[in-house]
Parts: structure tokens; C-alpha cells; sequence
């Protein structure tokens, strides 16, 4: 079973996590087919972090988790921070494997992303 | 004439300026029809400040200015800071009118691309 695991930075504001919970219900329904479990994780100022993420999507049944970054610029969290922790859990998880995609401010759909924010 | 401003946080990585910059004209390519003008500008940390971005999007001869959030969440910057430099700016600037729009992370699209960069 495949998991998708959207990473977002944390926040102290419990209504800035909440909105990456919402997003990912979101995501949960128009991906039911692609995903067997889908779970947020911040890095840093909230909770679950991203080991306990990981070991959600296990527990679940994952043997591949797919983990997006929920970033829009390509700075050391995502460059750095977030690829070492994914190294790590390889190495606790041997068994499954995980593909890191790019930060979302990466998308090609960003730019109608931001023309449709910018027109409705 | 109607101007975007695309407002982002700012960052001491220039590349993570660049990004924002390859955005907006990426955006421009495809919003030629509904803006004359498309401009960048930095809450913090990085240069053009949003009063001089919006003082170059009047500069281009625009009468109507519409500023979009590239943020992921509604914290202070997007609730009190950003509104506030915008209040400013239409005391400065009265024969102009302002359209703050939410920002990227409430669009309803954005589950849509999360899923695109997930499954590509």
C-alpha cells in the first residue's frame, strides 16, 4: 500500500496546522485510488513530527510513502532538513520505500494556481 | 489599467527570491489579457518592499492594483501585516483602488496541485 505523507513547516498557531490537516482531508478524496493512507506531519513547533509521521503510514500498511514537502521555496528545510530525516527513517524502515517529491512551490501548476487566486 | 502584485514573504536566499520572480512570470505569460502590469514584491528581507511595489505597479499606469499572498498560511503576515502596508498604500495612492485576495494556501486548487505533485 502506497501513503502520502504532506510535510509542512509548523506553526505556533494551531489554526495555521490546522489549515495542512484540512488541505490533506482534501487531498484525501480526490486520491482514495492513488493512496491507501494519507497523513500531514510539520517539521518543527507542532505535532506529529515527521518520524511519527512516518511511522503512522507503516503502521497503516504502507511499503512506499510518498512524502510531499508543503513549501513554497526551496530553502534549507527542504533542501537539507527534510531529506535527512527521510534518510534516517530508510534506514529504521528498511522494508519500505520512499519517494520525496519536490516542494510544492516547484509545481508547474502554480502559475494557474496563482491567475486563478488573482482573477476570482 | 489593472496591475498584479504577487506578495511574498522574502528570504536572505536569493535563490528563494528568484523562485518567487519565475513565478510571476510564469503568471505573466498567461494573464497578459487581464493584467498590463505584473510586479513582485518582499514583506521582509528582500527588495522591492511592497509600498514600492505597488508604487512601480502605479508608475505602469495602473488604477486598480491586485495584490495576491503567495503564503501558505493565514498567520500575522497574512491577517494583520500585509492588510495593514495595503491600508497605507490607498491613503497614499487615493486615486487607486486595492484588491487584497486571500492567500495561495486557501485556494481551492491547491488540493488539486498537492495531488498533481504527488502522483507525478
Amino acid at each position: 500500500m502506497k501513503a502520502l505523507l504532506i510535510v509542512a513547516h509548523g506553526s505556533r498557531r494551531a489554526a495555521s496546522n490546522e489549515e495542512v490537516e484540512a488541505l490533506a482531508a482534501a487531498v484525501e478524496i480526490s486520491c482514495a485510488e492513488q493512496f491507501g493512507y494519507i497523513g500531514t506531519a510539520f517539521l518543527e513547533l507542532a505535532q506529529p513530527d515527521i518520524p511519527t509521521g512516518i511511522d503512522r503510514c507503516i503502521e497503516a500498511g504502507a511499503d512506499t510513502v510518498v512524502v510531499v514537502p508543503y513549501f513554497l521555496a526551496a530553502g534549507t528545510h527542504v533542501a537539507n532538513d527534510i531529506p535527512a530525516i527521510i534518510d534516517e527513517a530508510r534506514g529504521r524502515h528498511s522494508h519500505c520505500s520512499f519517494e520525496l517529491k519536490s516542494h510544492i512551490g516547484a509545481s508547474p501548476m502554480m502559475a494557474a494556481l496563482v491567475k486563478d487566486v488573482a482573477t476570482r
